[in-house]
């Protein structure tokens, strides 16, 4: 990860965007990536659109995680620590012993 | 980054949830994570949005990280070639000799 | 608003596009138009993109309200009665003495 | 319309809150609550989201259109007119001839 991350911002500084990169921007920019991604299933379900588009899927999804990537470097974020705590986290609020199987919400927060 | 993916798949597959994962909703999913973290900067700057809320930034960046690298799992995306095709043809599309200091968007697609 | 609603409906009976417009595809597509919406405004401050993009603007403003329109009319929604409760509502949780010149979120749910 | 957004309008003018609506702001809140309409069908089909959460489609369509109508007046754009003229200009780039029962996209832009 820390590789591609490396490669990402080397990307931007050969091009001296970094100017450009306001974090409320880049988060701005994830969710407009991620909507490209969404418009990939719109009006079809998920195997028709995989049959379709599953290249543009793979560029979507690469869009997104340099995005994230970039904005998670700008922030100075230790991206592999914040995932595994989000993990801890999503385990507590949702134990094996009541949600398996069970896709509601957990009513705690 | 292939240890993380089995961190979130184990997660799930203890939980049994593989059954919701339709990858349309993944897709979905990964745009509502992103909406979240774009909340976090509304009706501030980035500067005042990341003085009252890095923390939930950690946290909402983890979850699109999360939503996306389960459904790289899902559609069997090698994600690191993913991203590095992805810089290659945006190299392509953003030359440095023309690109350098400039927002605009390339015409070529 | 009736009116426009009628003309929307009619526009889609023409070309029979009732049988793709499954809710959910409906309330996706809202979010992929308010997601162009949107990106007239990366990396941009408003009155950048008011000068550059003003007719845009409202090209995608039409499309978020087209979708809306059709998914108040597929679902029965009496948009005018809609609306004006939820101004009322909003004027519970943000009464004007508490919240004048504030834009802090109500605590309140 | 005019009187819906006359009100929209007087409630935010009783809170002193028009210093906070940036247009980008606006624009961001819109993509925000069409993400919570949406949020609605996460993991649901729309027949079984539908049933759950019918008052609260209601609630998100309205707060979608109160900052779209707040957008519009802030932008000075005629509604009316600008639906009309995006429904005249989806007539030509999709004609009942070559469209109708299709779910295509136009190759016309």
């Amino acid at each position: 990860m820390d590789e591609l991350i490396e490669k990402i911002i080397q990307f931007r500084d050969e091009r001296d965007w970094k100017k450009f990169h306001d974090p409320k921007d880049l988060a701005l920019s994830i969710s407009l990536e991620s909507s490209e991604l969404l418009e990939l299933f719109q009006w079809k379900n998920s195997q028709q659109a995989i049959e379709q588009n599953y290249s543009d899927m793979q560029d979507e999804i690469a869009d997104i995680l340099i995005y994230t990537l970039t904005l998670v470097h700008d922030l100075k974020i230790d991206v592999k620590d914040a995932i595994l705590q989000k993990i801890n986290k999503n385990a507590e609020k949702y134990p094996v012993s009541r949600f398996k199987g069970s896709s509601q919400k957990s009513t705690r927060h």
